[in-house]
């Protein structure tokens, strides 16, 4: 029966935490030095685990068994936000790394195997999800041609010249190798954490929808504009807002969230109404019925906004991802292997984050496990997960890719 | 009888509009090499008039008549905000002029006279009413040390040396000299284009009282907090901005008008849970009690969002001035002198942006009188007035001057 290590699995994740140490957490973005170093690092651990391991031309670490039997794949991302935590991508990386060393080192496993994928940028320095959807095959060259890091605006070509990657070619997923694909990753919520639960199973990643609010009025003086004269985009855009925290709560779905992250007035001097105001939209949800649901909210209430105001507002939709459904069979696999190992301790939940798993979900069946996620902060040095969750979600993943080998 | 002379006042005004002019405006800020000219100018023009003028340490342009009898003071600022209208300070400086000259061509009228000032940076370029403030005697020596002009960077020290002004004394107002203070000004607003009015009388110059609300939440993960979860200071500041927008109509008075200007949230990410948000608030009226209502309402609103939300806000007054009430006399007297010169078309009224008239009000008598603005436009290089409502305010301005001067 395969079995973790679990000195080997933390002991693997606590040197991978020196590639680029920030307090209790790391700071490793994507081919800055720490992180080119962790890859060649990591690349080697997979050929000391009997894996064909490359780095290729974007960066992808791509590790293959000598099975002749059924496979799986395996992985995650190993770049960090700017100083953020020690588990995030990592964590999958290395669990991935450990289910393929437990399964090879079980003698009755001797067909099958793990292949280990780790995805460049999942975490976007250079762009969305590089890696993942190169190896999935989405990826052009021009869009890596006009891909730069957003902090220095160096580009992606010139980041791989130092790694000495800029001219291999890139990794493409072979899907008739793969039985499935499966992510581990913390939950960066406290959904586990609050229940007092320790595995959890996602059953979708949910889909973002990006909007801009526009608000058109007229810029005048603060003090010799009536009330009854004014037409304040500030003060239209601050009542949008609120026509949608009271709406959205009535229609939304049980996992739904919205978030307005930035509110910019134009001029934004203390004494000038505002001419124009903008804000920032976000929606999430892993159920399409809902977000065409509030998306349509939207709409109807720019029309009311419009209808009784005195400015023009434009609701505009930036981008509009679909929800990526996790395999329901892997699902249940998981969750056998969670019953086995933390009885009750478990539940099916969206993932709120966007992951590499998906865009292999296009690909293969997928599936991701969570592990609880301290005070769930995540994208934080302060980031963290207690060994014995570790150690318990490694072993929860050996089971359910045990499974899927076995089934 | 005392009557000014059109062509020379609209030929004033235009060639004053010759210094910096800007398209249809003017571009003249404090201390540039366009309102050093203008100053040096206009002095010469007072010396014509027969007054002994003087530019002294702070810029403002002094000119004494020689009358023995009865004074008054009138002015205004030459300078102008950035790529702005001709109009605005400009009209109020050459009024006191013609005033000046019209009253001291009368036979009738020489023992009595008109001083004329300007004060300088009433648009703030460098500071908070410097001239007037100057001129009443409150600016002390340290706040000029520390003045500095907001865009360049240059002290106010520095700036006054090009103009050889630097080491000159400043000129303080003798109250015991005048019998009152009268400063014409444009509109800046449609109060009286709306109503198909030609003079506006000030009745007071608005307090205004600055705030800036904060509100503490927690920053996070849009996508794995879940709403129930949240702290969101956004959303927390736009309901306390939609709780004044529907409670301050039902307490505020007549010419009540307020502001939010800026809103910021941090980080200001799309993605990101803001964790504080910064709003620049501001309110503005003419009666001390309306002030004091709504200020308490802005502190009662507070304690309801901090009692029913999950964030911490707070009201913090950065500054509340008094309101400056002008001279009931005065007012009647610039009334008598409306009403003869365009029956049935004035109004009295508050003047909702601030004006040297507010600092000189302290030391003596004030009041203002308004001409219209065309659509109310103001501090834009499109801002216009008639040249007939420009001819007629100015008579009107000298008719109730001699009023006050034979009182």
């Amino acid at each position: 029966m395969a079995t973790i290590k679990p000195e080997r699995l933390l002991s693997d994740l606590r040197t991978f935490a020196a590639f680029g140490a920030y307090k209790t957490g790391v700071h490793r973005p994507t081919l800055s030095a720490q992180d080119i170093a962790a890859r060649e690092w990591f690349a080697e651990r997979m050929r000391e685990a009997g894996l064909d391991a490359e780095i290729d031309g974007i960066a992808n670490v791509f590790g293959k068994c000598h099975a002749s039997g059924r496979k799986v794949l395996s992985g995650s991302h190993l770049e960090s936000q700017n100083h953020a935590g020690w588990l995030d991508g990592a964590l999958g990386c290395v669990y991935a790394l450990e289910a393929a060393r437990a399964i090879s080192e079980d003698p009755a496993m001797r067909q099958v195997g793990v292949d280990v994928a780790v995805f460049s940028d999942e975490e976007g320095h250079f762009g969305s999800f590089l890696g993942s959807r190169s190896f999935t095959g989405v990826l052009d060259e021009r869009e890596i041609d006009g891909a730069t890091n957003r902090v220095t605006g160096l580009s992606l070509r010139q980041a791989l010249v130092p790694a000495g990657w800029a001219d291999r070619p890139r990794h493409v997923i072979d899907p008739s190798r793969y039985a499935a694909f499966l992510e581990a990753h913390i939950e960066q919520g406290n959904t586990l954490e609050n229940a007092n639960l320790r595995i959890g199973i996602v059953t979708a990643i949910v889909a973002i929808w990006q909007y801009r609010f526009t608000v058109v009025g007229e810029q005048n003086h603060a003090g010799t504009t009536s009330m009854a004269r004014r037409r304040d985009a500030g003060l239209e855009l601050v009542r949008f807002l609120r026509m949608i925290d009271q709406r959205f709560p009535e229609i939304c779905g049980p996992h739904s969230v919205w978030t307005t992250g930035r509110i910019d007035l134009d001029p934004g001097e203390k004494s000038i109404i505002p001419g124009k105001a903008e804000a920032l939209f976000q929606l999430r949800d892993a159920d399409q019925a809902v977000l065409d649901r509030l998306d349509s909210a939207l709409n109807d209430l720019a029309q009311i906004a419009n209808d009784g105001g005195r400015c023009r507002l434009t609701v505009e939709r930036l981008s509009a991802s679909t929800p990526a459904l996790m395999d329901g069979a892997l699902q249940a696999a998981l969750e056998r292997a969670a019953e086995r190992r933390a009885p009750g301790q478990h539940i099916r939940m969206p993932s709120g984050a966007g992951h590499d798993a998906q865009w292999l979900a296009r690909k293969l069946p997928a599936a991701m496990l969570f592990i609880p996620s301290i005070g769930g902060i995540s994208h934080h040095w302060t980031e963290n997960t207690s060994d014995a969750d570790i150690v318990l979600g490694a072993q929860v993943l050996v089971d359910a890719i045990v499974d899927v080998l076995q089934s």
